[in-house]
């Protein structure tokens, strides 16, 4: 395993429960992407038209969760803060709402449960919310935090995940060192940082950002304000963390003052009460972004002594999807039948795949 | 000396080259208002009407800094960052523009040197600006990087700073262990943490914000934006320092979106390339405020073994009057002549003045 971000340390634990002997190479477990998500896991909530299979794929990680934080908790003895409140999609001006409503129409016809609440109903719902237009509550929209599932995950893994860089080399596994890793499959989970190896992956910058407040929102808040769209997500312990941009680029993944203040603003039009929040962390990560928005999940075609597995490109999606993509890729890995839900996410449906060999992988200032 | 921040380490590295035995006592040296200040050395920029004997304390300590910074620099091998380009006051709009003359009808009452520009010469002196009513040119308003200033002075005061917690209890130095510490004089320079000792300081806080840029501009820009007062400060190593709010409060000093939100959003008005800044830090401190907004330079009425001498309350300018109140405390601790500048800043001014000798100093939330 390259990579121990949540969707690295979930396919190992995973392999690990099915009694392979497993490594798990990252020079900063659980610094990455990880690091900054909100841990939304939303059925639906970033449904869009055409986005079908995703959409499923999402639905089916979602319901797995109840039972996977579950099971990582009484293993790891780690909280992983699971909270099943639900989430409020709101609209904050009318424009706003049919926007909102527009989303709703493609869960209906997928069966997602959800309830409308006119202005009256949203700030009887929620009261910290300020005079929104509208607002759609989608009860079985859960959330979790990121970083306590990968601490959950890094203890159950404990020494069999070792600090180092690596990467793939003409079909072998070598560190920074450049001594080669003997192995006979490599699961290749490095978020953004693929690039390098898969040209379909692409860095979107994203910035979270964290504030402490007395009297935070009872639940998560999606909202579009004004155009703006924005989340508000309480943790158990008194965060709230506000996101998240979009933003292509390939510098390194800075928070900038126009970004950061677009966030703000949006958050606290939305919940009034923040204003005076203090803000305790900026955190800005790139997401691994791909051609069709899913994430690329299976064997690949290149050649070489070691079989070579891609769990990369989840792109906003990588806390949500982890539990089904850790049942993939051991599926992938051990020859098993693949659920039909994940088959359209292999490789090769950008035509044959080969990992990169470029020799100019250590120079990638991405990684 | 208890407290090592700007002034406190200025006082003490004044007293050592008068051939006193000294110790620096603080838990963080340099780690209070020190850290947030943006290190304006304005000679007036700040004055305000009924103020004028704190405009003439200002002007006589600005005009010690480019001797001072010399000094440190060549003596410590620290290089202060102080700029010489001067300062804009600017107007975003036309009312702002006025406010900003009112100021410079009392600077010009004390014979300090400025240049009014339309909007076209303020755009031509300085193009990273928007497109702002006009603007002042201040040119012996200089500025320094009061991070390195501490360095510079903790480095030529060595292990004369103790990291240690101390306070005045019955007339005698306690460290916060305990144990009473030995000396003829006790300096207390601790900034709004005073409050305790000496019931005239008042916490203010204030919010400075940490920028990188590719195109600073290049000088310092003091503004109003809309009503909302904001300055803009580059330094040589292309950070831009952001200011800085004031708040009246006892609670932590944190920094809270509301204000934060405004601050970024009035120096982007300003300085439109601001907008993909990054953020480097977000500082809150309090400063200490007193009455009349001027510092308590002088020696107490406390009983006890031990001379008490205060230089505290500078409120928003311990940076600017750092140079000058470590002369007029030598004077003090020795006896000398009091520049006659530094006499309205007696501690008795707020009538006769005693250490406050409660014993709960240490319940301080501050301390």
């Amino acid at each position: 395993m390259i990579g121990a971000g949540i969707v690295g340390l979930a396919c190992a634990e995973e392999l690990v429960r099915g009694g392979h002997d497993v490594r798990v190479l990252d020079p900063d477990p659980g610094g990455g992407a990880t690091r900054a998500a909100a841990g939304m896991l939303a059925l639906g909530g970033e449904a869009w038209h055409g986005e079908t299979d995703l959409l499923r794929l999402g639905v089916a990680s979602a319901r797995l969760w109840l039972e996977y934080a579950a099971r990582l908790q009484a293993a790891s003895g780690v909280n992983v803060d699971l909270r099943t409140e639900g989430t409020l999609l709101v609209g904050q001006d009318h424009d706003d709402l049919r926007q909102v409503r527009r989303t709703i129409e493609v869960l209906a016809t997928e069966g997602i449960a959800f309830r409308e609440l006119d202005r009256p109903g949203a700030r009887a719902d929620e009261p910290t919310l300020s005079r929104v237009a509208g607002a759609v509550l989608l009860p079985e929209d859960h959330n979790v935090n990121p970083r306590l599932v990968a601490e959950a995950l890094l203890r159950l893994l404990g020494d069999r995940v070792v600090r180092t860089r690596a990467t793939v080399l003409d079909g072998r596994v070598c560190l920074a060192e450049g001594t080669e890793f003997g192995c006979d499959a490599v699961v290749i989970a490095t978020g953004a940082q693929a690039r390098s190896l898969v040209p379909q992956v692409r860095p979107v910058r994203g910035e979270t950002i964290r504030l402490r407040v007395i009297d935070p929102p009872s639940r998560v808040l999606r909202a579009r304000v004004h155009g703006e769209t924005v989340y508000v997500v309480p943790r158990s312990d008194g965060e709230v963390v506000v996101g998240a941009t979009e933003e292509e680029h390939a510098e390194q993944p800075v928070a900038t003052l126009g970004t950061v203040v677009r966030l703000l603003h949006a958050a606290r039009t939305l919940v009034p009460g923040l204003e005076s929040a203090e803000i305790v962390e900026i955190t800005a990560r790139h997401r691994p972004g791909t051609p069709d928005n899913g994430p690329l999940l299976g064997v690949t075609h290149s050649p070489g002594p070691v079989r070579q597995v891609l769990a990369v490109g989840h792109y906003r999606g990588g806390v949500l999807l982890a539990p089904l993509t850790a049942q993939v890729i051991r599926a992938h890995v051990e020859g098993g039948d693949i659920p039909a839900v994940a088959r359209p996410f292999v490789p090769s449906r950008f035509g044959p795949h080969e990992i990169s060999t470029a020799a100019d992988h250590w120079k990638d200032p991405m990684s």
